[in-house]
């Protein structure tokens, strides 16, 4: 007989937008949400927050450094004053709000809305393939799911159960219709799922296709300058999550030659051409599949301990 | 017989990128332009410039004010100093080297490099109807030529030849290969144009397509907040020069409501959800075709005068 894993109900959600303040989508959906005032019948207590106000009033993805590197337990145990940058502030703020990070006041679940200039679709990133919740809803909606075990130790997430939704392509600065939409449904499904959970539904286990990163890949650049001397391939843009073989093209040069994968082994991209990750050195990432196990699942409350 | 209208050769071209500093295309476009030194044996004699070195810098579209609102008379011939704008100061050196607007030392024609995020494809953008050697390039590249008399006055336009590159869809502060790689080849095109009509080749006169801006129309708003309640509706969003009639679906809100197009003449949209416009006002420009009969043209110099 399959194993079944009784977990507790997931009580209080959190869903964050405007964590990079000029990735729209999230924003629009947050303060969308914001004027639904609770009435009080809702089957899931969910605070919904804006993370960075004042980058999502400039319309720039940070104030001062990127909020969503703030999140180490260094940072949140660091002195602020008045003088430090607003994001590391802010991230404090945050973790008081919706944390503290790891303790039992936290959030149950916490799903933080980004977007990218990448072609990823929708897609869930967490840092553990152990969140058999967080597999269950990718499983449940179809999403691929994706695993970050670089910088999710840095990022907004004060509970196990931390969600990043991302959604692409959307230039930063702009919302599109078909995004914003398509990132509202993701939305509802995952709330329509926890009530479902909630309520007792037994959720069968089974396989789910996880991709964990690898490395990154940063764009050629010229040795004195630094400056970068090509773009992405035209084989390879918009190409997020199709694997990439040993030879393909991989970026085309500004003077119009092409150069190859030269790695081993065949990986998967994602985050292509991100236009947030010039400045960190990143054109693209590449990620290993794998098909992770998960057990059937239901709710603590309804088992007979 | 038709008429023939003699003009003088276009002996000094220059070509600017960077003028907003987060349209990376004409940015890396230059920066290849710049490497290739001149040695004394082009047939056209070309100035590249990066317009605005600082923005560029940053991958911010400015750094204080909007450097293609800078070039009016008034401002041009503003006093300056240390303490203003950096884009003021820019303009007045711009047009020094380029310039004087309007004189004869002026370069003969300018080409001004753009990126854009809606989906207009390339295009080419003046102020007047009467630049016969723009309007001769159009219909020999066979871009889209659209008239902008509404800033055109505040653009970077020292010579009565002026021309606005602009080429989408791309997320500002994105490069994208495909994008490149069509700027490069469009200014390739009007460079090998201008050698031919120097060269004293004929160009047949014509009738050319020209959208003449007719408004601009702005997101819906919150009455009292004034933050954006809706996004261009998935029906519009990416169809740039593609007849928008009475009643079409133009918006569709957050909150799933479908504003329509009430205007009384069908008209044609461009610069569709355009991410730079937000802060101005402008979900997109609506322009009313018409067609422009212009002279067969060839240079000065053949003719017995």
């Amino acid at each position: 007989e399959e194993p079944v894993v009784a977990m507790p109900t997931v009580s209080r959600v959190a869903v964050c937008g405007g964590t990079h303040g000029n990735e729209l989508a999230g924003i629009y959906l947050v303060r969308e949400m914001l004027k639904k005032r609770a009435d009080g019948t809702e089957p899931v207590s969910v605070v919904t927050v804006m993370s960075n106000p004042r980058a999502a009033q400039l319309c720039v993805r940070y104030v001062e450094t990127d909020l969503n590197r703030c999140f180490t337990r260094a940072a949140l145990s660091a002195p602020v004053s008045e003088t430090s940058p607003y994001e590391m502030i802010r991230s404090q703020e945050l973790n008081a709000l919706l944390g503290p990070k790891a303790s039992a006041q936290a959030v149950d679940l916490l799903c933080d809305l980004h977007n990218t200039t990448a072609n990823t679709g929708l897609c869930l990133i967490t840092y553990s393939d152990r969140d058999w919740i967080c597999l269950h809803i990718c499983k449940h909606l179809q999403f691929p799911y994706m695993l970050d075990i670089c910088y999710a130790k840095a990022y907004l997430c004060p509970t196990s159960v931390s969600i990043s939704m991302e959604i692409g392509p959307q230039p930063h600065g702009v919302v599109r219709s078909v995004i914003f939409s398509a990132m509202q449904e993701g939305v509802q499904l995952m709330m329509d799922w926890i009530c479902q959970f909630n309520s007792g539904t037994l959720f069968e286990g089974g396989w789910v296709d996880v991709y964990t990163m690898v490395k990154n890949i940063d764009y050629p650049r010229d040795s004195e300058t630094h400056v970068i001397t090509a773009a992405v391939h035209p084989n390879l843009q918009d190409r997020d999550f199709c694997l990439l073989h040993p030879g393909d093209p991989m970026f085309l040069c500004f003077s119009g030659e092409t150069l190859r994968y030269r790695g081993k082994e065949a990986l998967y991209p994602f985050f292509i051409n991100e236009g947030a990750y010039y400045e960190k050195g990143v054109a693209l990432s590449l990620a290993r599949k794998r098909r992770v196990q998960i057990p059937s699942q239901h709710t603590l409350g309804l088992l007979d301990y």
